[in-house]
């Protein structure tokens, strides 16, 4: 038996043990990229845009030849054509000449700026008067502007957003090379559990874990493999752990609630491979196993839901996103905190809490209540140093 | 032609005229309902726990037996049995009598407290020697004390997240009534457009817009059905429009970049039904068009990918939101400015930023480099009658 570790050790521990687990990747469809990660660096083949473009409605011409134009001394061009849109620019201007164009169109060889239509008037005779000078690339996106071809846009370990996909979009990238979605092995144990698809019965209680653990997974990137309930009998325990640690990438047991069980999934875990962590210095989330079998990580999650929800949110999501070689983003609201928050002695405590125009309120209820988990919108972690918190300080809110 | 209108004018006009649509539910298995929005307020069916629990490993007694007891001077109780967790209480407890227990076991019938096990002793002829008084329901978790039977847990519009799923698997919920997924139809219009599939060429520019709205769709909780590139021909895009109004609940197109593309969104809207925006004072968004055909919303969206894709995180998620019944929450960090940033004269601008430890660095380029959405990690807001920020001023910063 372990001793008793603060959250900040467990998670330097995981990333110790599988930091370098292999990552395996995938291609897919740049229209299913969304929430996936970059597997490489992505670099565009193209550039953005591929040909300088005008950016207004008007005439592309030779910026110089509009040199000392103004509303009383116009600059006459030769309009030698029009540019049509999504058209290749076959005409080519010299000095003196211009092209009527319109926005998004490509600018001809010899242009190098734009004059919107507004600051021009057409005369008889194929003549533009021009009543303002232009810079040169006034008007105009130049080749590469958005992005250059051979350059890195997005790095590997990106979690794709929608925005992402429009970039990689406009870089012609059909398909996007991705980290593969980890397959994580969910077991419940318990003799006292039911699913819910069968009748309750006295004494008994729902197998709530298998769902959430499942949604988690799921919302951490990883693929969930569900191995139903498993009774408190060390056989069948050791028997399902053994057959999940071989087909999946991790396995996540969420113990009964009673201290046999958790010794049982230690004992499974042990034989089978190493337990490094029995016991973990968080309320919830105390009876904690963490240990490894052929390299994966498998977690003994607490059977009470609330405990087993933080532990996961904590420590289950760091490891997926270690096996998905995702780039971690700390996703938090500042808020004020609504009253007194007395200090925990040694646990770093995980406090679900309702916000409200900045301000967040502490839910409270008998311990482990799972329906405070659907009332509250986050939750606020409080340092296992922490004297206690006072009325009005500042805090960082977790998004549930 | 209709006037310019403020964004929130806009939205309003969205809500008056959407808000009443009829909303289709269907009824999906808990394991795919995350994300879903709850169609009706959920009910327990069930009280959880559905019968008093110990939290403790102890032994079950009648609190009043135990009023005295200390260490010095223990209470003596018969122990009549033990209750086998999973199982019925059997066993029912008179005056000066007790059960073993363990966590998660439920309450026999006359006890109303549990002893932990390590205030007590065991004596010869089953007698138990209990070191301490305990009140009535200490250690208890009583029958509906989490989630009372008939009690509404999750109210309708709810966005169902990994913990309501929690708990909804705790009230042996198997399946959810939901919102349906509005389709939404998604055209791009523009003789410039290559899809991403084919070869680029000069002149030619990607089709952004059909992979982003459809990631942006699918992240606001409805289907997209791509309707591909229509080329700049009016009896083209009204043929699209028609099918895609009749076969979706809404229908976004994006513009060419050409006035001559938005006009003819335009004509085609209003022929089959009605435009009432015409133009957006917002900055990127202004050449937006909102209208319905037979009751059902048509967007007519900029053609610049960063314009567009702002203009339908602001009015098309909203749009999403009332066809869902899905109750609206606004998600923003706050932030300071890391510069002076300068008013915009009548239009409200989306400004990209990218933010590190609570400051935000406003992220520049040229008008409608997609690019720059990569890059940043969020968005502000700054209002039409804003005179400008201050560096160092608070703002909020929306996620991307």
């Amino acid at each position: 038996m372990l001793e008793v570790v603060p959250v900040n050790e467990a998670a330097e521990k995981i990333k110790a043990a599988f930091a370098q687990n292999n990552k395996k990747s995938e291609t897919v469809p740049l229209s299913e990229a969304v929430g996936r990660t970059a597997a490489q660096n992505i670099v565009s083949r193209e550039n953005v845009p591929l040909f300088s473009r005008s950016v207004m409605d008007g005439y592309a011409l030779k910026a110089k030849d509009t040199f000392g134009a103004g509303d009383s001394i116009p600059c006459m061009l030769n309009i030698a054509g029009e540019i049509l849109m999504g058209q290749e620019a076959s005409i080519s201007i010299g000095n003196g000449q211009c092209v009527k164009i319109s926005t998004g169109g490509m600018l001809p060889e010899g242009a190098d700026a734009v004059i919107p239509v507004e600051l021009t008037e057409e005369d008889i005779g194929d003549i533009c008067l021009v009543y303002k000078a232009v810079s040169p690339f006034e008007n105009v996106t130049a080749k590469g502007d958005d992005v250059a071809e051979d350059q890195v846009v997005i790095k590997k370990g990106t979690v794709l957003t929608s925005a992402h996909i429009g970039v990689l979009a406009a870089m012609g990238q059909e398909k996007v090379c991705v980290a593969k979605k980890p397959l994580i092995g969910i077991i419940s144990t318990g003799d006292e559990l039911t699913d819910i698809t069968e009748k309750s019965a006295p004494g008994k209680i729902r197998d709530v874990n298998t769902y959430l653990l499942s949604a988690l997974t799921e919302k951490y990137g990883g693929i969930a493999k569900k191995y139903g309930i498993i009774r408190d009998e060390y056989e069948a325990l050791l028997s399902a752990l053994k057959t999940a640690s071989e087909e999946c990438d991790s396995v996540l047991i969420s113990g009964g609630s009673s201290a046999g069980t958790r010794d049982m999934t230690a004992r499974a875990i042990s034989e089978l491979g190493e337990v490094f962590i029995h016991g973990l210095a968080m309320k919830p989330g105390k009876p904690t196993i963490i240990g490894k079998i052929g390299g994966k990580a498998v977690f003994g999650l607490p059977g009470h839901p609330a405990a087993c929800y933080f532990v996961t949110e904590i420590l289950v999501k760091q490891l997926l996103h270690l096996l998905l070689g995702a780039e971690s983003k700390e996703n938090y609201a500042i808020c004020k905190i609504s009253e007194n928050i007395s200090s925990n002695h040694g646990r770093e405590e995980m406090l679900c809490v309702r916000t409200e125009n900045g301000i967040a309120f502490p839910l409270r209820g008998k311990s482990g209540i799972i329906s405070l988990l659907s009332q509250a919108d986050g939750y606020i972690k409080i340092d296992r140093d922490c004297e206690g918190l006072q009325k009005n300080e500042t805090v960082k809110v977790y998004a549930l």
